[in-house]
């Protein structure tokens, strides 16, 4: 183990070449989405007229555990992976903690996220469909950053529809995506039917994420040779994140690094489900007994406190029902700087691993997660996401208790991305205006109550 | 030459174990500074009254070839480098030119700059000599922010003052740095006499990066245990920054690149001057005859127009004078959004080398520089700052000549940092409100009418 570098790179030859599907090693399967309309599963002809066939194939594909990366997307990837595998050593030191720490760190790209690994392939997939442009939304922005990256990159127009508050409150992240040749329409907007609806009810709405979903879709419906593409929650979403995990564990094994703890935060899951894909798959076939933990805002606890039941993806109710651990799509999380993770549900793999007890989830307080981010900003340099820092609080939490155990446990977390367009959050956690929201029980309470009522 | 990765990473073994000092290779040397008051050169023990001691000896160090890189700078320099030659695959494609692109990437710290090569070095000899804070200005807000990542590693108070336009304009630039630890304040400013005396005379002025330099150093000559430290323009800032050169000069060897074309872009010339340093010690030698480029903004040509004199390093005249490339410290170059170019001044080394003919310079438009921007944002991935976009549209330029000629060139150029904080600038561009600035032949008189009487 000695003369491990502070920064692992596989070189181009060691990078994966497939995606490794959990679906294929998952002792019990996710239920399928059910058409809320027919309460029938949905069929692959369904999907199709929302997403692209071969994402849809990947879907649905249960049975290969790995699906081979087509040349162009890999290609694509070179551009900015792999991502370095960081030892920590400088906040090993200042914590003085017996503990190895190791972060994945996707935040090198100009879409400062893990979003790009799944861009990358969707829009290869719809150009290769012959498709003439897609829809999308996004909240935070940095879905809609890497989107547009891919877009430009394979000259595929991109229309997104941006959650009318954020693009006000962050000008930068709508710039970016112009820069990129994204059109970015503040949601609701007169596109749509339902944004016209929307508007005429509530004329001085901030809109939501849901809304935001909804007039992606209704545009994508309507426009010929036109597709919506999403960024999180969707099993062939965590298929293209597994890119992390493989070359997260192929780093491992070059070095003998053997993780005893693996940490990644939880928002729709894909980050997280990408990160842990090959080592779950060892703990399912009993080849290795990590500790797995998930971490999400108490603000927002679907998997600590939510139910796993049938929901909708979006607060407009016309998604698939997918059965997920979720708080119901009428809650609405109360403010919260980390907007990745501000999601009602949980990708339904995620869901499933957990309700079969694979891993474990913890819920923290904005407040804390700042403290480690700010900790770590100033001892390893890199200035972390609200969302990745959420991973970063539990693991530094791991690492004191070590100290106080004298265990030498190797920890390792994903550090998804970057805080460059977050800083509005730092500053009020700066001047100390930030403040924490834990939801009460009534609350959760309310939320649960739009859950819809299915029974598969 | 087969088989180049897209990007090149040296391993920890590889990584320089010291700097390189252009002065020990160079034929004829600048001239040493000028203290204004006795029109004789500076001592070293003037200097040591405004920097620290080792950095002084550094400073008027021209018999060492290699100064080694101190231990423990070197461990910090290994939380961020080595930083990666890139091939620029899709960008050769999009141009279809038969030239082979690379640019040696600086960007991927938080600083989003090469800047933190010499904030590293520098605040390690502050807190080596017992110094118990540091002050310095920064304009764009690159140089204030590496310093206060330096500053926070090696838990150092750090005062910035940063211009008060600058401090407005750009809030995250500044909460960063806060982030960090630094604190910054926005200059002019009532904690100097010349603060004071600025206010007193333009109570509404957005400041100048002239002023924040003269209030800096004013707070550092009062406070005890105090230094400042500047971010360019001095020879130990360029020998810092030869970790650049030197490490794309072991990449290259590694992979038998050739580089026919050099390209930096030039504001202080600390990171052309950190680039070229290797490269160009053996052009000095005799061994390459390579084509060495500094690109400048047209509103601010000190090259390429100015004249090599003595001149104050600020608009306050207080800096020993230093013979160099000048605009004349008068010289107020109009609105660019490379903040890091808009220095009146050059390198005494770098001006040196270009008077002897080492080297040619070029300045281009800003608007030109971000359709150069925009084009290699959308098919390198990277979204690159507005300084470092200056060398990218030479490099393009100088690729479309190889597709005109059907000459196969090897171009390298430095892409220093990212642009994630200049979005403002990419608004105006995607909008069409960007303007470009071309001094007439009467400003530049103006500026030209500041140079102090000196003949040395």
């Amino acid at each position: 183990m000695a003369n491990i570098p502070y920064k692992i790179y596989l070189s181009e030859e060691e990078m994966p070449k497939a995606w490794y599907n959990l679906k294929a090693v998952m002792k019990e399967l996710p239920p399928p989405f059910i058409n809320p309309a027919t309460s029938k599963p949905c069929t692959a002809e369904e999907l199709n007229h929302v997403f692209c066939t071969e994402l849809v194939d990947q879907e649905l594909n249960t049975r290969d555990q790995f699906i081979d990366i087509p040349e162009e997307v890999h290609n694509f990837y070179k551009m900015y992976r792999p991502s370095p595998l960081v030892r920590a050593y400088c906040l090993e030191k200042k914590l003085d903690t017996p503990a190895e720490i190791y972060y994945k760190f996707e935040g090198t790209n100009t879409s400062g996220s893990h979003k790009l690994n799944s861009a990358a392939a969707q829009v290869f997939y719809a150009k290769k469909q012959g498709l003439t442009s897609l829809t999308t939304e996004t909240g935070a922005g940095q879905w809609g950053t890497a989107l547009a990256m891919a877009c430009a990159y394979y000259d595929m127009p991109l229309m997104v529809y941006m959650v009318k508050v954020s693009a006000e409150q962050k000008p930068y992240r709508k710039a970016v995506i112009e820069t990129y040749g994204g059109k970015v329409i503040p949601s609701p907007s007169v596109t749509t039917e339902i944004g016209r609806k929307i508007l005429a009810q509530h004329p001085d709405t901030g809109g939501s994420l849901g809304c935001a979903i909804s007039e992606a879709l209704e545009t994508s419906m309507k426009k010929e040779n036109c597709r919506y593409v999403l960024g999180s929650v969707l099993d062939h979403v965590l298929l293209h994140q597994s890119i992390i995990g493989e070359e997260t564990k192929a780093a491992c094994e070059k070095y003998e690094i053997q993780p005893d703890i693996l940490i990644g935060c939880a928002g729709g899951g894909s980050n997280f489900g990408g990160l842990i894909a090959p080592f779950m798959g060892e703990k399912i076939a009993g080849k290795n007994n990590m500790e797995i933990i998930a971490v999400e805002p108490a603000s927002c606890p679907s998997l600590t406190r939510g139910r796993y039941a049938f929901d909708f993806g979006d607060t407009g109710q016309t998604t698939p029902l997918m059965k997920m651990y979720t708080l119901g799509s009428g809650f609405i999380p109360s403010p919260n700087h980390a907007g990745g993770l501000r999601f009602h549900g949980m990708s339904p793999i995620v869901s499933k691993l957990y309700h079969d007890g694979y891993f474990s989830a913890r819920s923290v307080e904005q407040t804390k997660v700042f403290d480690a981010a700010t900790y770590f900003a100033r001892c390893e340099g890199i200035l972390p996401a609200p969302e990745s820092a959420h991973a970063l609080k539990v693991a530094m939490d791991e690492a004191i208790k070590c100290k106080e155990t004298g265990e030498k446990k190797t920890i390792l977390f994903g550090l998804t991305g970057t805080g460059y367009f977050d800083l509005s959050a730092y500053m009020s956690y700066n001047d100390g205006t930030m403040e924490d929201h834990i939801p009460s029980d009534e609350e959760l309470e309310k939320g649960f109550a739009t859950l819809p009522q299915v029974e598969a």
